[in-house]
């Protein structure tokens, strides 16, 4: 991919680190805020990237790396779509063109990228532990290094998150935890946090009420010596009472805020009171995600990141439309969210739920359908999987649509709550395999593994967008165990696709292609890659074997023992790691036979793989089209 | 194991559900009270069992059936080790005897077991996650049913408890949740919300700084028209900010109490009254674990559960001391506890945490020994191991003890924030494999599998202690990826250790015992029925091969190809799940040979394995002894 690097305004021209930022006056502060606010509008819009959460924190991130230390003391990113700025003044504003891009920096911010990149993130809610341990390590240290976290709203309403308040507040480590509240995660936050949040920043009552209590308090110091004395003990308890951030303080960390996230100036004074403040502290500030981007302040979720150049002033694609309007093949989320649909239809029992991407899981149809059977119950993966397994036990068949690499925050619900007690609730895990610009956090690599070894789980994968309705129909009408449905990120293949669903058999693969000596069993739709090489091999006068397995678990046993018998060779096809999934169960079940074919797996490889595209990734480890026919050709070349 | 049924008391004796119970007068509900601890202590004093936790909710649980619809109404208990008195009132009275042995009743609720038990439990904080989802089934199939669950302060420091509790908060559902508030998890509980609840329940100042508002209030409200308005708005406001609770308030939950927990009869009106309220709502009682019996009362982690019989007041052990003091092996949790001390002795880089579980990993001598070094974090599992990654950036050799089932919850912080930033923590793994009375929800069975598709992981396993000592040292410097060691519940060998630490070479196994035609790859201490079973066989003039792989990853691939030129059959052995785990990585190695032995892989089988004893539970999936010489056996017939 082609990028095109912007040019920056005059004084972000000359921020190479943190300590050019720091010789400017405070006054000159907002300016930088308005030239880095503009570099990545300019970058975005040509670029794509995340979008809406960098230009809300543009402010927030020019005041921390004026005021602190960096990289010495040490700034936590929860996240961090919103490090664009970060980024961009710490070093990499020449580079931050190749953002995404394969061989290029990465969307989040990545230690091994920067010494200002503490933590690698990417998945929510991870800062305050990680800064918690840093603090705990400054301390035995004898260090005096200061220790920020910024978390989001959305972020705050992952347990791992209040698990990491709970143990900082007790531990009374000097940390300072940023609460930057846009009421935003990508899609809208939801939960009882959100509008204690919104409450807080909100209420004019409250404040109203503030001051006619501080009034009272007044009249009655006034009113002898006893009453006074009843007062004054009164102000105190009535000043933690009746500011707000109860919540937090319960928690043990001093609450200050909320302030207006926008005000650079503000911020700064703030922060530099703040480094004067020891032990657990919580700053909360309110921000705009998409700020100085009408359009992305207008439509928050559509503007959380773009794909694809964009006007920098309405917005508007700059992709040509094409003149004539060509269906193209839905993306398989969008199969998934559809056939949901169709499917609740015809089935009551059928309910939904989402760890908070509605939009990014293509649950909003099911929504808006049939909004008391759908539901977002925020960045909570692990409840989201307990309940979908308590409506289970209530005979409602619950899809539980996620993202496969946070299906491993749910991995104990799965394993105690699901398939101890053989609850059939199913799984439609999308960003199975590679995911692309996303890159190692969100990579869906471990889920056949992370499943296969767990008893009472079918785990299957479409080759195509008509057996993904095939599958979710069977599923909804099976009873016998938890069933997982994994497709990856992006379009499906754009087949012509008949109406209706129909009964797929349980464990069963198909022969997609009758061959000679090799056989290519895949898994998913990765088989596509498969089909083409066959192809290209057959012109080339070679005949391999495609079976399409459908299923991880159970295992097609039977097509198995007819291919041992016919080939001399198998190689296994999946976009997921080569470690303990699909291939490990072929080399499982044939390993026991005295006479067997060779077998060669191919999958993601057991090292971190980074982020481009999907197709760049795949040609990258060698399970591309290309790296079929060379596995093939190996073959038979040891052959001869 | 032989169990005796104790006797119950007269009413006990006529409740065989909660029907019989129902007919009794509120009077007589203190005497079931009486009875039913009676008969735990009774129970537990012959046979064994979890102990101080059933004992602190008997008035809840009589209370709860006596107010409730039960099995229409749905109860659901969390963690699940306090609902022995829940079992014993719903018809498990006379069975009960059989609890926690092989064939017997299972020491927590399940769902196969009685239609009392709504929701199979033993890891903590899943109550409220699965109460909401029943509760949307019961509003989606519009029937009256109530749901009830109950929860320790311990088990509501879990992110878990937090995400469904913000959940139900906004989704306004109709379900009770009960903050069964006994100061403690099986260890003290820890962190701010424990000392939050201290503070609500007991502050004397709170309640007296409440009535003197209230005077004032009142004070006021005869002031003239227009102070009254204000003190009449302002009463509303200071109700809600001086009434404790305000951090479940916040969540969007009505807060009743904190209320005594062993007033039977209090605790009757307060649920009767709680019927009648819709939404969500928390009721917070207060209770003593172990009430009822002195010795419990006094020392609660010590009698969180017992294994032996003792005596019924003074809690002196029954079991007949050996006149010749023996010194008997010690379980591996102690060697892992002590020879971390010694390393942290040499190594002040290294630090350590548990997930609440102090005692039970034996976390304690490095408490002790360094305070500041060694950490409870609570019941956070994933918050351990994000907080291990964060001390580990910098430059802290962090040794995470944790089982092997918990760490399951800790699942996507290992992926994310260890492996793929690659920082060398380290992972000591208690009860990895089947660890017996406590049953499949603790049974650690996939760690091998689930880790074993993370890239930059070494995963080890010592055949005995000296092994596992030489295993923490290597790993202590080892800074090239992180290193998990899996041990189990209970003794070691007993062999004599030598002093000090040897380093391991990494990935590299050791023959034990060289033979003919069949060779068997032991991983970890389960090796030891390989051993015993070698010796057997050699005696009936079978001489087997056997190899102590000691690491999962990296395979040791040089020993494998030897074994594989020198023997016709491998037979691999792990206590842990059959696939994805060891045995799968030895299937996954040999499978690209063109010409190599057969492969059986011994290990957990791919369904639940109930509780009993660990030895009988390896017998009953054929991984022990005997079958071992049972596999040796069939590969010979198959020869002939």
């Amino acid at each position: 991919m082609e990028t095109k690097q912007p040019k920056p305004g005059k004084l972000l021209a000359g921020i190479n680190s943190p300590s050019d930022l720091k010789k400017l006056e405070p006054a000159q502060l907002q300016d930088v805020c308005d030239e880095l606010r503009q570099y990545i509008i300019d970058m975005v819009s040509v670029n794509g990237g995340h979008f809406g959460a960098s230009l809300g924190v543009v402010e927030l991130t020019t005041a921390l790396h004026y005021v602190y230390d960096t990289p010495k003391d040490l700034l936590v990113w929860d996240v961090g779509h919103q490090a664009y700025g970060h980024k961009i003044l710490t070093g990499r504003r020449d580079q931050f063109h190749t953002n995404r891009v394969y061989g290029g920096l990465s969307g989040f911010p990545k230690r091994s990228e920067s010494e200002y990149d503490t933590f690698g993130v990417g998945h929510s809610s991870t800062s305050i532990s990680a800064a918690l341990g840093m603090a705990v390590a400054r301390d035995l240290d004898n260090s005096d290094k200061k220790v920020v976290a910024v978390i989001g709203d959305g972020a705050m309403t992952a347990g791992l998150a209040f698990e990491a308040m709970n143990n900082a507040g007790a531990m009374n480590s000097d940390i300072l935890v940023i609460l930057n509240d846009n009421n935003m995660s990508i899609d809208p936050n939801v939960g009882a946090l959100k509008e204690y949040l919104a409450d807080i920043t909100t209420s004019k009552t409250f404040n109203k009420m503030r001051d006619e209590v501080y009034d009272m308090l007044g009249h009655f110091k006034s009113a002898g010596e006893k009453m006074r004395k009843v007062a004054s003990r009164l102000e105190n308890a009535m000043t933690a009472a009746l500011t707000p951030g109860s919540l937090f303080r319960a928690l043990g960390f001093k609450y200050y805020g909320p302030t207006d996230g926008h005000d650079v100036n503000g911020l700064r004074d703030m922060l530099e009171d703040l480094k004067e403040v020891k032990g657990p502290k919580l700053l909360h500030i309110v921000t705009v995600k998409g700020k100085g981007f009408a359009p992305a302040e207008r439509e928050q979720t559509k503007w959380h990141a773009s794909s694809s150049p964009f006007d920098k002033i309405t917005g508007k694609s700059l992709v040509a439309a094409s003149p004539v309007k060509k269906k193209s093949a839905p993306k398989y989320q969008d199969v998934f969210g559809d056939a949901l649909v169709e499917l609740a239809e015809k089935d009551e029992r059928i309910v939904s739920m989402t760890p908070a991407m509605p939009s990014g899981s293509s649950l909003l149809p099911m929504m808006e359908a049939f909004p008391d059977r759908a539901f977002d119950v925020g960045i909570a993966e692990q409840h989201a999987v307990t309940f979908a397994a308590g409506l289970a036990t209530e005979a409602k068949k619950a899809f539980c649509a996620i993202y496969s690499s946070f299906l491993q925050r749910g991995y104990d619900q799965l394993v105690h709550d699901v398939a101890i007690q053989n609850l059939p609730v199913v799984f439609c895990i999308d960003r199975a395999g590679l995911v692309g610009a996303d890159g190692p956090t969100h990579h869906g690599c471990y889920d056949t593994a992370f499943m296969r070894a767990i008893p009472n789980m079918v785990i299957s994968s479409p080759l195509n967008e008509q057996d993904l309705r095939d599958m979710m129909y069977t599923a909804s009408k099976y009873e016998d165990a938890a069933w997982a449905i994994r497709y990856p990120r992006g379009k499906s293949t754009g087949m012509q696709v008949r109406e209706g669903f129909e009964s797929m058999e349980i464990g069963k693969g198909i022969e997609l292609r009758k061959g000679e000596e090799i056989a290519v069993l895949s898994f998913g739709p990765i088989g596509k890659y498969a089909i083409e090489a066959a192809e290209l091999l057959a012109a080339q006068g070679i005949e391999i074997g495609h079976y399409d397995m459908r299923f991880a678990k159970p295992l097609d046993t039977e097509l198995i023992d007819e291919v041992c018998r016919n080939y001399d060779h198998i190689i296994t096809l999946e976009d997921g790691s080569r470690l303990g999934g699909f291939g490990s169960a072929v080399a499982e079940y044939i390993s026991e036979k005295a006479d067997r074919p060779t077998l060669k797996i191919m999958g993601i490889p057991d090292r971190i793989v980074e982020h481009g595209t999907q197709e760049e990734l795949h040609d990258e480890i060698g399970i591309g089209v290309k790296g079929v026919i060379e596995s093939v050709k190996e073959k038979i070349t040891q052959k001869v």
